[in-house]
């Protein structure tokens, strides 16, 4: 479903950044009595982003909570970036990118809530799951057929491969070709 | 699928009590040897519960079990009143309002089972998850289309927005417009 | 889709014993490093349970497995008859049935798999979720139109209730008509 | 869904290895602020493991990860063969071979995503669950009509038995006939 926009928006793309809760998760919180106990991650999600880094495109995420638990997700992925407690994702993003020494044309952003909309609409790539809040689907220049826990962010990271014509090449080398 | 008669009451409400287990989660309950070790809450339940809150609505949590982590996701949430082991949900939700200084025809309950339409008969507005059980449907003025855990209680908060003619402008300002 | 012999034997029926992974639950072992953490279980499961519990009918759980997590849900529900570690199903029903003072037409038991067939086979009525493997849904009297660890037990627990024409009743003492 | 060519397969298989994440569950990492807490097994695979192990065939497990909750849920089901944090899973099937005295078309292996596609190349049946990754699929001489951590493992097993012609009898048994 990517228009040809999307497309050469993709094939820019240097760093994604990505919300963890309804993103990175199906957005069920595990609460236990003592606060946040777990999040449920995909392990297919987690094998996209490792292609993504296999092909130099820096990861980063970008949340309203905080916890320790994805700083724990974010190690086991190598993922250095992780900022929590964000209250305004348009100015993380815009951090991020200056930081990085990018332009916001190079950033991607994926969200799926409202308060993932300021960053979306600055991002040079805005996606969702197929699961977003409406606004947020309206807002995305590509809006993925998975839902959030369940590959959204895979079939991005593949997807933003094959916009830059790599995604065969990674394939044939895991198969051993 | 709201009737005339829904959006009326509605717009009158200025207390929204909620039920937990089918409510505010799927319903399953995650035991432990030790007891119950969490909840699975809906992220996206909790930012509507905020924009109630910005709206000036007041949030109560009325169960018939008991939990601290009940306790936790309230204080989360900025959730003040409490009720747990409840064993007269109406009685409970007329006394929530008489402290509040509301008519009953000014509070809001969302339930799911039989032990909720006591207070779903005597509420202004009764509102239930889309997978309600049969009477509870029946009984309802108003029933989401997304099952607890998974939206129901977000549809709800913005449905109470529209009713009130705010969630434009809700919207409008989390876009940062 | 309840014959008018699957609802003869309904009626009769004084004592409900009930498999657990797959029946109470999804059939999800949550396993930690240690062991098995947490089953997840249905609150409206259980209140079909108490439901029944209300009246008069002897409710048991038989499990091949061994969990202090049983143990702990059957004491919130009050079933105070728990077999676990039950290698022979058919025998554990027939041991059930002759403390109880009954006959075993007068004893329902529901499951899911292979390991239930025998019980099965010689209890009053055969009850299966919906989920249930094939053999099991074969040989059940009743099969219920809810998944397991969603609304099976309760479902069965209502059309017991129906079966002996107390449904109403109960419905509308909750109701407090 | 199977060809003659795999029932051909099936009926010469010895040893069967399983990927985990997204084969033996549904994909779902649960992680806590110390890392991994859990994961959710189908009691009903492992029904099925247990009856591959009353038919003389040899399980075991190959695991890109690493963590006890494997080890903990293999010495449940009696697998002693435990292969985790494996980078060459062909390598590891090629082995594993060699050690039981088999030919690799004496050896199954069941995965679902990229780093499966090498070991699924060279075993003498390559199978995946419904929901595995489109180039997996493409790969299977066999994939199940259920999801991962849904009965995926299950369908395999008993299909195996049957591919041997041992399937009803392992049912008699298990019915008391």
């Amino acid at each position: 479903m990517a228009t040809d926009d999307a497309v050469r928006r993709a094939a820019r793309i240097r760093l994604l950044a990505l919300d963890v809760d309804g993103t990175l998760t199906d957005g069920t919180l595990f609460i236990g009595a003592l606060g946040e106990t777990m999040k449920g991650f995909s392990v297919r999600d987690g094998f996209g982003l490792t292609l993504l880094k296999e092909a130099g495109i820096t990861r980063a995420i970008v949340t309203g909570r905080s916890s320790a638990i994805v700083e724990r997700r974010a190690a086991e992925l190598g993922i250095g970036i992780v900022l929590q407690g964000v209250r305004d994702k348009a100015q993380a993003l815009t951090s991020l990118a200056r930081d990085a020494g990018l332009t916001l044309a190079e950033v991607a952003y994926m969200g799926d809530d409202w308060p993932d909309l300021p960053a979306l609409r600055i991002a040079g790539l805005a996606a969702a799951p197929a699961d977003a809040t409406a606004p947020v689907r309206a807002c995305a220049h590509w809006v993925s057929g998975c839902r959030a826990g369940h590959g959204a962010v895979r079939e991005l990271a593949e997807w933003l491969l094959a916009a830059r014509g790599e995604l065969d090449a990674h394939l044939a080398r895991h198969q051993g070709d």
